[in-house]
């Protein structure tokens, strides 16, 4: 059994390497997590509903004016529903259904890290929810592993990436808005950081923007990961998996809310 | 302008003060977020689908019913699937449209705080997506207020309550399991306060069956409020409103993650 300091510097360690990993292990690493289920696919439609059935059809978009789709989006519907409205409008236009009847707006509650609470970014949850719906969930079989990896990936370059990326053709807030790395998923880290850097107020016009030209980064670079795997040519890129690693499930700054010293989790059952 | 120190008290009194609440503050509380969009309405087709008119039809359900659906749909798609899958299966059947349209398997992705990076509770995220569906966006008008209320109650009471709350009829594990208290809405943190308390480890049979019987309390607690919503005599009970409050998003534990200094956010443009 490992000691507590033992899974610290492990930790450490990983949190290191976490920028230096190129294996693709995509959804293997959640094993730990559930086990697969190898009576899904017959069993799909036990309670399930007539759209899945995986892959959706899928175009490819252009990035930019999926960007640019998402930013406008976002002073009406916010984070999470801009990402999906981002793709979905324009599939909607160039393939029709199931993309017509999937209620887009609903998903306003992403805003704020869901209703306000901080959890995980609108725009993370958005992309996780395009990639799982065109591809499939992870346990639908080996068709539909990449909706899995390519939201987790959004999720790790979300964390790694000085944000926004994008900057929109005609920009609301004329003023520059600096780029802040979250090191997390979650809204409050990465708003909060950007905050603490920029000064500026949640309410604030720039925080808005901001949080729009987010939206906007995170669905141009979803389009880019789904052309790729529409043209098969998508690789995961993220190690990260927490499950597998440190038996429990977990973002990757682990210090920033452990800072005296990293919990162990149970290494065996009792 | 509050200081840090002014900002922790404040943030201590409230959290020692969350418990106690009982004023109905809603979905007001994010105003501080996100302006409202006065034309939401009018716009809501632009690039909105079928699907959004709201509310969706709604009969009232069994809450235990929904529970044993949750508990035993949690072994086929897991927590945040298994509770959408709890609610929509019995509506395919009573009602038909537009939950038969609904693509819930692919919400798998929300195991173990989304694709596994613990952050928010899958059972939350799926809570979160039923009542948004059903009654609407919060910016779709009066009428579609409590899709955002019961949500966010939710998160409240998934927080503040010892979980899991209910016992199926029928448990895949015979052992007691412990009920933990998570003072967050998080994958991570819950799973992590049960892990430490149980001392079974992630990938055990029994932390399997303890989130298969959070997602059934989460199902049972949502069809209770759907019920009361349907019948008129809802009352959201969550007084959390951290944007108004403390100027970010945010969760309840501000000190768990902050033990040293909770760090105030800027309070005024620069």
């Amino acid at each position: 059994m490992k000691t507590d300091r033992q899974f610290e510097l492990e930790c450490s360690r990983r949190h290191f390497l976490k920028g230096a990993g190129t294996a693709a292990l995509g959804a293997a690493g959640i094993t730990a997590l559930a086990t697969s289920i190898p009576g899904f696919i017959k069993d799909a439609n036990a309670v399930g509903a007539s759209m899945e059935k995986w892959p959706w059809p899928y175009v490819k978009l252009d990035p930019d004016k999926t960007a640019e789709i998402a930013y406008n989006e976002w002073y009406r519907v916010f984070c999470g529903a801009a990402v999906i409205n981002a793709v979905f409008s324009q599939l909607r236009e160039k393939v029709g259904e199931p993309y017509k009847s999937f209620p887009a707006d609903s998903f306003v509650f992403l805003e704020g890290g869901m209703a306000g609470w901080g959890t995980v970014c609108g725009s993370n949850a958005g992309a996780n929810i395009v990639s799982n719906l065109i591809i499939g969930p992870r346990i639908g079989g080996p068709d539909c592993e990449h909706g899995h990896t390519i939201g987790s990936d959004m999720m790790d370059w979300y964390s790694n990436t000085p944000l926004p990326t994008y900057t929109p053709k005609e920009p609301k807030q004329k003023t520059a808005i600096i780029q802040t790395k979250s090191e997390s998923p979650l809204c409050h880290v990465s708003v909060g950081k950007w905050m603490d850097k920029s000064g500026f107020v949640l309410g604030s016009a720039e925080r808005k923007d901001r949080c729009a030209r987010v939206a906007a980064s995170v669905a141009h670079k979803l389009v880019v990961d789904l052309n790729a795997w529409k043209d098969a040519t998508f690789k995961p890129k993220s190690t990260w998996t927490p499950g597998k690693t440190f038996g429990i499930t977990a973002q990757q700054n682990c210090a920033e809310c452990h800072p005296a010293k990293v919990p162990a989790p149970p290494t065996a059952r009792k």
